[in-house]
């Protein structure tokens, strides 16, 4: 491409209104405009990125096996009723009416109309499994669009929707995904984690999201640093330290500890590391029948760990969601304030995290008020009793799966693979007669990748004070030449096109600037749009023989003899 | 691919719902399903045809020069108010509000959004031309959408809108984007002609409309037997007959035919061809100031030829709409009934076609009730006063470019070019600076292709009983390769597996019927999806050492031995 056929819309200032940086370098960049609250056009420097963001996806569905399809965008009413969500789907699904007063919705996810697709068109066990795919536009409307194109309103979406007869046929087919998804960052050029996730209130027995890791990330991915593992924070398994438990070596002393709660002021007044005391959380358990109020548990942990609700609530007699107990209900059940509680003969259901079962010599609460034990030991001064994870994990702790210590990132969800189970085919009845002639409900899986979030996720990684650095798969052009004073030298303008002619027919994406613009100009503007590879074609070089050559993470530009930049280019440009 | 990997969703029973041939097929090969009125799902198989489709669009886009963009679905309805259409645009415009009651709409087309975005990103003469385009899903709320996807509601469109600073501009790139959509059409592999269109209403000065010829198109098309000539059969200029009109050879004869009205009634009673008299129509002309009433216009066509009303709006003084006089008027003015006028002796101005001042010997009414006159010839027994086109062309009509004979013919609009002017550009204020350094409106012109509807015309023009024939480019496969007794025979399941990868390798789309399933099914299914070229691998054949090759179109299939099948099958897919 010739950069004067070329819509090059470069923005110097940074727009007010754009909060993180791949929101402004696409703006800055020229690769979208926005239209309205939510809303972006896609100018063509963008739009070449994002084309080849969904042909990856696609080469890489495709050789999966699923199968592409394409459905509507508007979607008829009747079949979210069929599943319950034009109900229970907040105002982000939004509902229209056509012409002739009928409801329909603009599609945030697909669910639905696949699973009517395929209980008509799927009859038989034989034609199991199948996994349908397409891209497409959806739309949510978001209360609070932002940050560009990585939450708005419009969006491009690769979903897919897997059947099968078995649970063993979905975990089949979810781990062919996980592996797709896998090949699809890789290719993409993304520093990513698929990271294990929690399957939330929709049901269904395996979830992984695949997070791409960048500082502006919404969510805490906990992952390994030398294994594969990684999960979301609230996921994470936390174990306890390696080893056994240090042997006890000081006697329980009750101490007066006036003013004294938090376990910051433990740490000031013991003069000790926050990790050296337990704190003991109380909460309502499940009240049973019979019972005039709901009884308390005891939850204790570490004085540096927090504690996890969604695994707490996950051990069971534990009221949902997780409820702290209020100060009167405890100092009738215990006779102290929160802030003198301790398991030493505590007489409630008691958890404890198992790190806290690691600790020796500790110091926590002496359930009374103004009064705290230190030197207390476990299996010398109280029982171990129920020992659970009940905690965060915090970097440092070992990874859960044996190998390497955890560290944690902020992280993007680009993808997301997820064991749905029957909770639409079930709803939709989408049945298949299995191998005894019996109708049987399908087993489903959904397999989605925000592929225009990809774009903003992939600039959130790849950027620096000049602009964004794009990997070499998705740039928009791999390659730049830049000719110097290319409108007056003769010499410069055909060596410039001679060098555009044959790295183009070496199948690279070239961008040829001839511009009638300063050298700085065109510097800044290749350098804001991220261009990996750049030449620079000027007199003073071709006078030596050479060439100057500059990747765009690269401090320096390299001299390289005329003869061999095309073919030292083309070896530079991953493929 | 595999057809046993394959959802092949073929149905034997044609649909009750479907009137065209095209959606019949569509439906029965398996290649869209309704979703709700005007909505369709694409299964795999009909993707795979759209999706070669918009990539021959997007190849030639690209090569014109033009960029590509994306711009959302949804739109907002201030836009709509700035060009005025939010008000003038009929209940098609899909109008929703969204959760904070915001107007928006369902984008039926983006000339609104494209001219903000450029007027926004152009501000200088020196950026134009520039020719931006898009391939996007569109949504026109039809109040009775049918034939499938040849009028939906939802649709994918490619359009393309060209900024100018002056006409010159905007005819150099209306000629190439005429010259890409006839590279399109060709390569597509359809029989197509690029038709002279009317502005309309729409204003600005120059359109062609491209219509696939098929019988069942809703428009006429005039053609010329010999040359590229043709344009709508309401825009085809009208030749007379070649040559000098015959000379008379009877004397004019006041005959009386009582009860003798319409033409079908002159020809009986005087035993001659509709074309030798003349029907004269009267016509209001447009009501000077100071006129009590409009005044009448005389229209004298040849009796076997249609009034053309745009044609004579199109000239001066006649009133539009164009208005038959009522009786009452006609017999004050002219003092006989309407089935009685003749050009003789009539008084108000009078518009003669240009046929039927070749006529000689004609007959006409005598402008007296119950009476004709024969024998009449221009210019002895009257003037021939005011001629023009102001027929509808009929078939054997000299072309209008001077070459061969017009034949008329159904046609599908698939495409539309359109010189807009400044329609849009004025209203929204899409202005660059010129060379004075002075603000001018933008000249536009844009450009649509229907690319769902381009494959049901595709089917349209390409079907015969037993289903859908594709072109070589756009088949969803181009060879299918069908084993007998493939699950029993080693031989041919493994003769069938080698073909299958060596088709492949040589880059063709192959479908290879792996199912176990009847020959007879197998054929059924390859002919009714339309595979242009089948190989039938059998263990009869393989004894002769020979392959069974039939293309779709073929009546009968040749043999074609083992070592050579590879290489002509190759040969004959057209690339």
């Amino acid at each position: 491409m010739r950069a004067s056929q070329f819509l090059i819309a470069t923005i110097k200032e940074t727009p007010a209104d754009a909060e993180v940086i791949s929101h402004q370098l696409m703006l800055r960049a020229g690769m979208i405009r926005k239209l309205a609250t939510g809303l972006y056009s896609w100018l063509p420097l963008g739009l070449r990125v994002l084309r080849k963001v969904e042909t990856i996806v696609r080469e890489e569905m495709d050789r999966s096996g699923a199968q592409e399809v394409m459905m509507p965008v508007v979607q008829p009413a009747e079949l979210w009723e069929e599943s319950g969500r034009w109900e229970q789907y907040g105002p982000e699904l939004l509902r229209i009416s056509d012409r002739h007063s009928r409801s329909f919705c603009l599609g945030p996810t697909h669910e639905e109309v696949i699973t009517d697709l395929i209980r008509n068109e799927i009859k038989s066990y034989k034609q199991l499994p199948a996994n349908f795919y397409q891209v497409q536009t959806k739309f949510r409307d978001e209360i609070r669009p932002r940050f560009g194109v990585m939450r708005s309103r419009e969006f491009v979406m690769k979903d897919a929707y897997s059947f099968h007869k078995n649970q063993e046929s979905l975990q089949e087919t979810y781990d062919v995904m996980h592996a797709t998804y896998t090949n699809i960052f890789t290719r993409l050029g993304l520093d990513f984690r698929p990271v294990i996730a929690d399957t939330g209130s929709i049901g269904g027995s395996g979830s992984h999201e695949f997070h791409v890791l960048a500082n502006s990330g919404e969510d805490d991915i906990a992952f390994s640093d030398t294994s594969n593992y990684a999960a979301n924070v609230e996921m994470a398994e936390a174990l306890a330290p390696a080893g056994e438990r240090p042997s006890a070596t000081e006697a329980m002393e009750k101490v007066a500890t006036p003013d004294v709660h938090s376990i910051e002021e433990v740490s000031q007044f013991f003069s000790c590391a926050a990790d050296r005391s337990l704190k003991t959380l109380i909460v309502y358990g499940v009240q049973e029948e019979g019972q005039s109020k709901a009884p308390l548990v005891a939850l204790v942990v570490r004085g540096d760990h927090e504690l996890n609700d969604i695994k707490a609530e996950k051990l069971g007699g534990i009221a949902k969601p997780m409820t702290f107990a209020s100060e009167e209900d405890i100092k009738a059940a215990i006779g102290c304030g929160t802030g003198s509680i301790g398991p030493v003969g505590l007489s409630i259901r008691t958890i404890v995290d198992r790190s806290a079962t690691h600790a020796a010599d500790f110091i926590c609460g002496a359930n009374e008020d103004g009064y705290h034990l230190k030197g207390v030991n476990w299996e010398r001064d109280l029982a171990l009793g129920e020992i659970a994870d009940i905690r965060n994990v915090v970097e440092g702790d070992p990874s859960p799966d044996g190998e390497g210590k955890i560290l944690i990132r902020r992280g993007i969800e680009v993808g997301h693979i997820f064991q749905l189970g029957t909770k639409y085919s079930e709803a939709m009845n989408a049945t298949v007669l299995n191998e005894n002639g019996k109708e049987q409900v399908m087993i489903m899986g959904c397999y989605g990748i925000g592929v225009t979030r990809v774009v903003a996720s992939a600039i959130e990684q790849n950027n620096d004070d000049k602009g964004i650095i794009w990997p070499d798969s998705i740039a928009p052009f791999q390659v730049a030449i830049v000719g110097m004073n290319m409108q007056k030298s003769d010499r410069v303008r055909e060596k410039a096109e001679q060098l555009y002619t044959e790295l183009k027919a070496l199948g690279l994406d070239v961008l040829l600037d001839d511009r009638n613009e300063r050298p700085g100009v065109k510097f800044a503007d290749m350098e804001l749009m991220g261009i990996p590879h750049r030449i620079v074609v000027g007199d003073r070089g071709l006078d030596q023989g050479m060439l100057e050559y500059k990747h765009r993470r690269a401090t320096d530009s390299e001299d390289i003899p005329v003869e061999q930049i095309v073919a030292e280019v083309s070896k530079r440009v991953s493929r």
